[in-house]
C-alpha cells in the first residue's frame, strides 16, 4: 500500500507527516511524490498534485474545514475524507471559553482602565443575561457547548439540518428564534454555497444587544462591512476573530486596529499530526477491511 | 431577633443588604443602627461600629478573606463566620481559567501581534507543559481546581495543614517538591502571619520557568519588588493580579505599565448578595436551633 502526503506549505511540513505516518504503519510505503498511491493526506495541496494521481481509493483532509480541497478538480469518485476533532474540540473549547470569559467577566474593559491606572471595580454581569449561540453544531460546536455548559453559560445551538433534538434550532426556519435567544453568537459552520455570506447586517439585526460575536470557522461566512457597521452601530459591543475573508488579514485591514475587535491568525484549532496520524491509520485500516468509516465528506452538502 | 448590618462603603451598600436580609426573614429585625443586635453582618466596618455592639452572638463576614476583620478589636467571645463560596467558587474558576487560558493560548502575544498589524501563527503549546499549582485549597481553590482539571490542565495543590490527599502537598515540608513541579502558580491563601510575604523571589526561583503567576487572594502575601524583579530576568513571563499591597493601586504603581502584568480591580470574586443572604438565613437558624455551623473561623489560625 502506499501513501502520498501533500501539504501546500512545501516538504517542511510535509517531511514530518511522512515520517510520522510511515512509522505509525510499517505496511506501508509513505512518501511526499508517489504518483500511483492508494491514500492521499492533504492540506492546501496544489491542483496539479491531484492531477498527476492515477489510483487514489481516498483523500484524506488534514484540517478542520474541506471547502477549499472541494473547489480543486479532485479525481472522479474518490471520498474525500475528514478528520473527526482529533484534538481540534478541545482547543475549539479553550479557544472560545477564553474569548467569552474574556468578555463576559469585562477583561476587555479592565483592561482599557488599566492602560488609564484607573482602579475601578465594575459591576459584575450575570451569565443568565449572556445565552451563547453555537452556529454549526457538529463534533467541534458540541465540544465547546459542553465546555461553556460546564461553566454555567446557557447554550443553545443551530444545525442546517433538522435531527428533532431539544435545545437545538434547525433549518432556515430555525434561524430567527435562534439568533432571537442569542447574545453571544459563535460561528462554527462549515464553508458551503449556503453558509457563504451568511452572517450579514440581519443576522446581527436579530441577536440580544449588546451582542458579542466570535468566528472560529471561516472569513467568507461574514459580510465584513456589516460586522464594522455592528461594531460602530453598538448593535455588536466586540468581536474575536480568528479568522476573515483573506488570510493572511492585510497590514491596512481595519480589524487589525478596532478597539472592539481581537483578531488571531487562524490559531483556534491547530492540526495535531499526532492524533491526526493515528486517526488517519484507523480509517485506512478500515477502509482495507472493507468497513465503513466516518467523516466522509458529501460534496453535494460541502461537508 | 435582631440583625445588624454595617458595610464600610456606607448606607448605598448596606441598604440593600438590610433589605434583603429583611425579606429572606421576616421573624428577624433588620437594621443598619441597632446597638442591641443578635447577629452582624459586616464587610470593612469600622472599629467603632463593634465598640458599640452589647451582645451579639455572631458575626457574619460577607465576603472572602477575613484577616482585615481580625485585625480589629472584636467583642470577647464572639464567633466570627465566614461565608462558604457563596457563588465565589464559580467566579474564580472563571477568573483563573481566563488567566490560564490568555497565558497559555498565547492571547497575550497575539494582542503585541495584532498591535504591529502582524498575522503570525505562534507554535502550539502543549497543557502537560503547563502544570498550575494552587496555594491554598479551600472550598475556594478546590473549585478552580476542579475547572482547570476539566479543561485538560495537570493541577496540584498546596496546603498549611498535612490532609493526606494524593497530589497534594502540604506544609513548610511540601512547598519545595510543589513549587517545583508547578510552572503557573496561582495563590488563593487566607492571609495570615504565616502568609504574610510567603511570596518573595524563593519562591518564584523554585518554579518551573519560564513561569507564570496568578493573584486572586491577597497582595500582602507577594513581596512586589521580588514579583517585578522576577518579571525582568525571565524568571516570570507574566502575573495576572486581582490584588497588590495597597489597594487601590496608586496611578504611579509600577503594576499598572508592565507590560506582562495584567492588573484587575480587586474582582475576581465579588459577593452575590442574593446567594450570601440565603447562607446567612441558613447558618442563623442552625445556630438558634443550637447546631454547630460550618465556617467559623479559628482565629488563632487566621482563617
Amino acid at each position: 500500500m502506499k501513501i502520498v502526503c501533500c501539504f501546500g506549505a512545501g516538504p517542511a511540513e510535509t517531511g514530518p507527516w511522512v515520517t510520522e505516518l510511515a512509522a505509525a504503519m510499517p505496511v506501508a510505503q509513505v512518501s511526499a511524490d508517489a504518483l500511483d498511491a492508494d491514500y492521499a493526506v492533504v492540506w492546501r495541496a496544489p491542483q496539479a498534485f491531484f492531477d498527476r494521481q492515477t489510483r487514489l481509493k481516498a483523500i484524506f483532509a488534514a484540517g478542520a474545514g474541506v471547502d477549499a480541497l472541494l473547489a480543486m478538480r479532485l479525481p472522479a469518485g474518490v471520498p474525500v475524507i475528514r478528520l473527526e476533532d482529533a484534538g481540534m474540540g478541545e482547543q475549539m473549547a479553550e479557544y472560545v471559553v477564553h474569548a467569552v470569559l474574556h468578555h463576559v467577566r469585562r477583561f476587555d474593559a479592565y483592561a482599557v482602565l488599566q492602560a488609564g491606572r484607573t482602579w475601578r471595580p465594575l459591576p459584575p454581569q450575570r451569565k443568565a443575561d449572556w445565552p451563547v449561540g453555537i452556529l454549526g453544531l457538529g463534533v467541534l460546536g458540541r465540544a465547546v457547548a459542553q465546555a461553556l455548559r460546564a461553566l454555567g453559560f446557557p447554550v443553545s445551538g443551530w444545525t442546517r439540518t433538522p435531527r428533532g433534538e431539544p435545545g437545538v434550532h434547525a433549518g432556515e426556519a430555525g434561524l430567527a428564534p435562534f439568533l432571537a435567544n442569542t447574545r453571544i453568537l459563535v460561528d462554527m459552520l462549515p464553508l458551503t454555497p449556503q453558509t457563504h455570506d451568511l452572517i450579514d447586517a440581519r443576522v446581527f439585526a436579530q441577536l440580544k444587544t449588546p451582542a458579542y460575536f466570535i468566528n472560529v470557522a471561516r472569513g467568507d461566512h461574514v459580510v465584513e462591512a456589516d460586522l464594522l457597521a455592528a461594531l460602530d452601530t453598538g448593535v455588536l459591543a466586540g468581536a474575536t476573530l480568528d479568522v476573515c475573508r483573506n488570510e493572511p488579514a492585510r497590514p491596512d485591514h481595519p480589524f487589525w486596529s478596532h478597539p472592539n475587535i481581537v483578531l488571531t491568525p487562524h490559531v483556534a484549532a491547530m492540526t495535531l499530526r499526532h492524533e491526526s496520524v493515528a486517526q488517519i491509520v484507523q480509517k485506512i485500516e478500515a477502509l482495507e477491511r472493507g468497513a465503513a468509516v466516518d467523516g466522509v465528506v458529501r460534496p453535494e452538502r460541502g461537508y
